[in-house]
């Protein structure tokens, strides 16, 4: 985890910038055998991409990977994975030709300018270059890989939880719901409320924060270790690597805090399979840095989007100051798109300990 | 970030559990001719010392840490850095000969047992061996050689902020106050209520969870790495892999999803000295990964100690149900020594960081 | 140093086979700012591109080179990197869509056939897959960038010292000579009578095999590292991981063995500029993993070409005794084209040790 | 590979100077359940010991292993691992309290301190410090480790088969001799000859290289990986790991430049079990990267001490020209005691492919 690599065995290099030729990645260590069709891995980046509700960025990307090595049909079999690094490529197509001099000038508040440009002296301001959430449909990408290591027996999936001050119902949890309303919602009961809270935002020019819960069911008791590779310590770094996250939770979260000792204890039993049977979940499944068989659960805050039309101070290159609205196209909920983001940042954890552990372990 | 080490330059490897001879670690990529002694290491030990107040564990250990390696004198001058790996040993002396037959036959809800047992098929189960929170005194170690290379332009103070429901008021925030109380609180109008509250939890066989915030002022802009090396993203790796964290917070951390964009943006103006100034401070001191000069701010949540004196429901490894409750010396809230403990840890990523940075950006 | 990734801080990622669609490579880690054209890329790929002379393959690649990130013009500036990984794509023009059914078939001796078919169980066999030398125009590419961060006072060549069994004379070498004959010779006497024996070896469907020496002049004293991190460690690595090498010397190399300690021991006096001016140079340069200041000598040997037109025993995936030619469009003496490739790798290593050094000690 | 951490999966971190207290490593990614007593490693460790003939250091050291980490015996079992880092400790215990003064002020040809300190700009100067072969007592014993996992049916073996330009008599190659005599030489009829010309080394204050060959029986094909994970290239980053070390060589080695095609393509058959059976094994049982299943050869060359008798030129730290003598305790052939060395790096690199083959490809 370093540089722009992501995982040890099971690992993506991601790269590319918002407004360059194209996106994409290289993804290493996958195991040799595995089917694998640019057409799996595009359903992944279809949930991902911008364009499809009044919600999102109108951007238009038809987000199309090629997978370039790493693949291999003998004869009539299927194309599978050879074991040699699988590099994907996503053109970028719908880069608008606009005049970037507001933000070639002046630093945009919450965005990364300031900051690339005080490590680099130099950055690519184009639709933000590499800070871009674009760069996360390499992310997805490598993540349908990583999930098809995983097998069908371990599922994830995510959701939102929460947009801006309004949270779910977890009561009426459904997951079913997730696919057919445009904010990955759980809960049909917020459905309507969203909209209407997000189409004002959106026509005032404005933008709002998200939650994130990620769960993975069907995980093998066993992944992770003890120390400095701890599965829940990777999945925190994992969530904080996308862009805009501000907070990481498992199982309990920040509200373990208020927990007493036999409150947060998830009590065990034999389950009807004879299996270990946890009476509750604060753990989110990781015990001591490695997962126990329970369901994985995470969450993430996303900042809301820093692009805005309401003035903002700040300076330029220069060091005068200024201000600055952000025109453009721009997701009012960045959150929202996080979802497909953050199932595959937990597929490729989950995939890198699946190695990982089968190399210690057997 | 793998196996049992943590950082990428600068790094510590630590091994070691809490009933075995010793514990220690290996500090590797020290920049040569930093002036270190034992003491120096051993100020910030003592503030992670259990059996110093009746709100921490009983064991007594003086952790009384020795440098085997990776310094020397020269003549009269004073002990330096050389540059080559830096082995700290903290020998164990309180194990006590107490009888582990609970603990051997039965999985402690709460903690890493029944998870170590479902990965290893064996383990070290005295005092918890390798899951025990004895290795953050290594951590705490090293970390006093991060301090170091920061230099002292970089200041990291840590502070308790909530005990179970309890939290802190911030308008009363003092930094003198941390050292003046056996909780770390930055806020002395807590202290009488936090010691009534943990005396109940303590006497009662309870415990009681926390959460700890850690700032880091001087840091230099330019800090971190776009994607995958983001200062955030390692911070948030970091604490998540201190026992018992459950939650990782940067700046206004699961809060954000709350924000509007324009709240959440954090303004700059120019400041007296010419330097950017931010008008507030949402983004904890990072954007886009990169640290912008701010203070670092960054918060976990720990869960309540597992181990309680009511009994608890649980298996044991022959799939047999049964209760168990946890006797011997505990810490009633184990997050009170995990403030020294995320000070280390936030001294590790940034001298890692600043190394990393010095590579690439000269 | 891993999985398809070659570096520690500057490194190189690889991904593409022989007859996919292209191969490619992600350079990571590049310090900002550096003016950085695909044509200067271009140069060092012609130096090893195919089909130059008779004496190498007959396949025809333009290997053009295309940068898809990492680089930025503002304005009217120069192209330069930005710090974020750069992304290289040379597509594959020439595949011959040639019935691969001999080698489908059957493991050639000599190649990674049986390897890869015992580790994957799967094989691109297409012109060889990923074990083809096509693979070492991405590290050709990559070391184009690594010398633009090594700067013009590090200069870095090649040369071929030996053909099968025909030596140089190293009173006669010649750095101009080098690049007005097809084999990299420094020595012009050897032209002929390597052209003549080539021919031979190339008309008869044989190979031969070959060594290469790098030198780096104008490397600073102090690269590298103690142990597992040396200098001539990371070279012996470096050089290793060419296809068909299989020895490896630094300095006065294998012959070492022979030398007396004070034959060995490279005196030191000072030199008219006031620094140290070593009497000899069988340390190659570094001494206990570092760089002296002294040249940086390494020299590698490159089996002979395993395609060849006389049948050799071999076995097929059934597991039948059979025998095999490889027909087609092939090296006579793959040790040729090695020349560049190696001085890429020395300026891989050296630019990855120049940004360690930094970062350690400043 | 990088720091003073060699290995991916399974690996060791080494730390101590020659001259400090102790020295020492941990092995970390041990997988669990392996019988390991400190009595098995030392078996190793007393085959590299100094002080065992005239013809090595005459500094007595018992290294004596503790292990202080790792493992656990639970009741009456046997000492296991646990999976968790095991910390090896050896003390030394006979560092003379002589006068350091000369090497202190000027520079030893040879040896690595000029290049210390050039790089760190201070240097360990007793007895080497950190470039110390005492080091080296760390690797054999983490290899002893490497030896357990790998199992009995890999069988690693090294002697020396060259002392100055002595080489031994390969037709007259027998296992059982190389332990009967103080040079690890597999030739009885060497014995005599190599005595006396060492004899005559030792007496008049000189010093001699060698060749060491390091064979690896039973290791499963598959073992390594395409590019930049190749087990050659690892192999070769190990051994040139090794002080004193200048050139590394698999199979055929430098040789194979003088090679045809022809020659060098070893032949498959199938053998008498059903298995492929290879007619030669110019490849060093390495083919692509990856083990093929014959015997995994490795040879490396060492340089004579650098510590003699003879006046050397040399500078010191100010710059001024002197000449230098070495005297002190020093092995007439430190080439001899690295065998057990060589052994320990083939059983470390083995180890670490094993578990990252198990890894991938299950």
């Amino acid at each position: 985890m370093s540089h722009n690599t992501f995982g040890h065995l099971f690992r993506m290099t991601t790269w590319g910038e918002s407004h360059g030729p194209a996106i994409g990645c290289i993804v290493d260590g996958c195991p040799p055998g595995i089917p694998l069709t640019a057409e799996e891995i595009q359903v992944d980046l279809n949930r991902r991409k911008p364009g499809q509700s009044r919600y999102t960025t109108q951007r238009r990307e038809a987000d199309a990977v090629e997978i370039l090595s790493g693949v291999f049909t003998d004869g009539d079999g299927p194309t599978v994975t050879t074991g040699t690094p699988i590099s994907l490529l996503i053109r970028n197509t719908d880069q608008r030709s606009k005049d970037y001099g507001d933000i070639k000038a002046a630093f945009r508040p919450g965005h990364a300018d300031y900051a690339y440009w005080a490590k680099y002296g130099i950055r690519d301001y184009r639709g933000g270059g590499r800070s871009s959430a674009r760069e996360t449909a390499a992310r997805v990408a490598a993540g349908a890989i990583a999930r098809k290591v995983l097998g069908p027996s371990v599922v994830i999936r995510g959701a939102l939880v929460q947009i801006g001050a309004m949270s779910i119902d977890r009561s009426r949890w459904d997951w079913e719901t997730v696919s057919s309303n445009p904010f990955f919602s759980p809960d049909p009961g917020t459905v309507p409320e969203w909209a209407q809270h997000l189409d004002e935002v959106r026509k005032s020019g404005s933008s709002v924060g998200a939650v994130i819960e990620v769960i993975a069911e069907g995980v093998p008791a066993g992944l992770g270790a003890p120390l400095y590779a701890k599965l829940d310590q990777d999945l925190a770094s994992a969530m904080m690597s996308i862009n805009a996250v501000k907070g990481v939770e498992i199982g309990a979260g920040m509200a373990a805090a208020e927990l007493t000792g036999e409150a947060n204890a998830d009590e065990i039993r034999i389950g009807p399979d004879g299996r270990p049977r946890f009476l509750s979940n604060n753990a989110g499944g990781i015990l001591g840095g490695i997962s126990t068989g329970q369901p994985i659960v995470c969450r993430f805050s996303v900042k809301p989007t820093s692009s805005i039309l309401t003035p903002r101070h700040t300076i330029d290159a220069a060091g005068h100051e200024t201000d600055i609205i952000t025109k453009g196209r721009h997701d009012p909920c960045v959150g929202i798109r996080a979802v497909p983001v953050g199932e595959a940042m937990m597929a490729l954890v989950l995939a890198d300990h699946l190695l990982r552990h089968r190399a210690q372990c057997g």
